[in-house]
């Protein structure tokens, strides 16, 4: 299993009070405008367990920083204000709201899977059953096929993630995949974009849903080769797919006051 | 299986573009304004998968030509402008939209069978866990009967429906039938209407739903026999019963502000 | 089984006019009013089936009629003009909406059961498939114990219930009892008053969907006693209990814009 | 296991009559905002059976009275004027409204629990489902967690509990947990707090349908330690994640109108 290192430099506070005081970049703005629409969409479509998920971007300018959502509030209500800048250790570089601790997570996924620059990670009720059976996702329908060979499983404990060896040990159990399932915990799960993260998160219920249901019917019908799944999982893994779908529950989420 | 053969005029852009030119017609209009709403009732009962869901209807003076949502939109927001119109070789013969790359579902299917003017393909999370059973829908309710031995099974492959030989393969599947599970897929529900089509929809993820639960339950008592359960299909069956259901769904969207 | 029989008088279409000339009954206006809010609580609560269910209320003052929702409409969309009025041999005898073709399982049960005056028949998804098991209705929660042998099974057929002969059977299954499975097709519930009539019918389907629950997961403990269910059965069955919960369910339908 | 005692001065009608008339403390005000809030938050979470769920909270300036949700109303439907001043006894000190006859549940456990102050009680589906397997609450969750070795089952009867000594078996099957599974009737769950009642109560659901899902599903993995899973029993129980996880679910409730 290969892995990417970022080479990081050294991020002051210094460093980003001067942005601050030479205004915000308009890049930096647009993507905390799409955190707070995701935070949106993710509750909209289930994703809500209190105020216990998160979501993070890799800035783009500096891929030694991310912004994350902050703790004590819901995913529905990050504000341009709350959004904390932390840094690959897990410490906050800007921002007063308070972290949260299981920021090592996404520090450290986002430190060896350059590639990657979208953490969630959520307690969705199917996914964390599916993760109760011990068994792994099957492609059982379309979702199924997004995380086919794609979707580690992390079982070295129940508990928070608040160390970064603990954050460490789940960046391992995703590998070069796209997800996690974190045993009798919830989910994790990455993309390129926040589009790509959340479109991936709300299929990984639904395919964990289909499986549950097909399993508690009894006795399933064997999947489709590998070589078949192989070609839908590259046909509906495109990056144009996971925005359109993205825009389109953006738009749902604010038609219906959002 | 006897299969219909519908001729096929050589349909031009000019043609279409000499419609417009001196008005779209009041039936067209009327069947736009009922796939805008067909739409937006399918989306209230719980038939989206973001924006992955299509349906189409064959324009009824040149039954060559069909009208079809368009893709990168949800199914709730068909507009009189974007709805393509296609013919039966997949080809957009008006209409500037993206064409789901899935065309070939509706075209193969309405070239065979003359009757049907209207196809749906959804993602209904109850249908793709029976699909994934492997089992037939069982009679266990009246979506059951709606469905007896009229719905197909198409199980070559998990992959989009994206060429005419797999359209074809889907049609085959369908047969004289009303629908089709695909495999860990979806599904495709056919009717001579726009209301035909979506209450069979709708019911056919509900006798999903209700076979699933009694499968989970365990051990569920023999079905009605089939003369009984014929009868109940022909009843349930009947045009007006479709339109009067559908407009039900009508008027409730509407009056829920959709 | 002991059956009641309810005197029959001649009901003419000329008695109602007559009725309707000197201006409708207060107590009749109220029955209306409540069975407008009945139609719509029922549909909050999930027990609509497009426009397929039915509720029917017997005139105080003229034990062989009874008033009843008509065909092509849903159950929220009852109003003062389209409620029905219906002798015991299923013969509108005021009103121009069109009657449910199912009038049979009203006319029957109310012919023989002189202490109820409401029937309600809906197609609930759980008690559908609870239905299909074939099996009882456990007393695994307080809709059990509510239904506590008081709930017949009608097996005969799958088909609508559209003659006098079939809602006998229906009415038979029933016996003394509170409601009926019809088996892979729905349910009936009867009650003295509106209100019984609504919660039972509400109750019935969360008592289904516990036992398949409890059923899918396996091995579900045994049933309290015989006593000790019967016990609770009486406690709940109290006409005060149905009316203040209906009342309740009333309150929030209109406080969420019904 | 260890019960205390609490001292249970003579509370009389007199005392609080004079207490309003001086007017009513900040602080009984503040509570009594405080159990609406909590009403609406619980049904918007799918806790409301009717009118059949109660809330209860002890006063702190005087450790023998609760105030409570009285009869009748929705737990949506709790004001400053219909809650109840009850005593250790069960009887009624101050309010008109009807009191709920099992207030026995309230009165029994916060007469042995000092330390509790809140008593909820509830018939959430998923967790009467449970119950009726017969098995214990699995840790398959972090709501598994939290009731860890904290969850007593009380299985006298399926009856009300409308008696002082029924409602101190419940007390006896609480021991020193945070809640009961009341056999085939429903739950009992505690807080120090009102914020942790509520969202223990949540939580319970929650766990009980991860855990009747993966059952559903078959064969679950084996939970993890024993102390892995103190760990995060500890970790989730702080007083202050029950208030941000309320806080949250309240700013949501009154966002959408409540």
């Amino acid at each position: 299993m290969a892995r990417v290192t970022v080479s990081r430099p050294n991020v002051s506070r210094l460093n980003v009070s001067r942005a601050n005081a030479t205004g915000e970049k308009a890049s930096h703005k647009a993507i905390k405008r799409r955190l707070i629409i995701a935070g949106k969409v993710l509750v909209a479509e289930g994703q809500d367990d209190f105020t216990r998920g998160h979501i993070s971007f890799r800035l783009p300018d500096d891929p030694n920083l991310f912004f994350m959502k902050p703790h004590s509030i819901g995913l529905d209500e990050i504000t341009m204000q709350n959004i904390l800048t932390i840094d690959l250790d897990g410490n906050v570089v800007s921002g007063t709201a308070r972290r949260h601790s299981e920021v090592y997570i996404h520090s450290e996924i986002l430190k060896v899977r350059s590639e990657v620059n979208c953490v969630i990670h959520t307690h969705p009720t199917h996914s964390v059953a599916l993760s109760a059976t011990g068994r792994p996702l099957r492609c059982y329908s379309q979702p199924g096929a997004l995380f086919y060979q794609a979707l580690g499983v992390y079982t070295d404990t129940i508990n928070l993630i608040r160390s970064d060896a603990m954050g460490a040990a789940v960046a391992r159990a995703l590998g070069e995949g796209r997800g996690v399932l974190l045993k009798n915990h919830g989910i994790v799960v990455t993309g390129a974009s926040i589009e790509e993260a959340v479109i991936g998160t709300i299929m990984l219920e639904n395919g964990a849903m289909v499986q549950l249901l097909a399993e508690a019917a009894g006795d399933p019908a064997p999947e489709f080769s590998r070589d078949d799944i192989e070609k839908l999982k590259h046909d509906i893994s495109r990056p144009e797919q996971f925005k359109i779908n993205f825009d389109y529950l953006a738009r749902r989420v604010k038609r219906r006051g959002g």
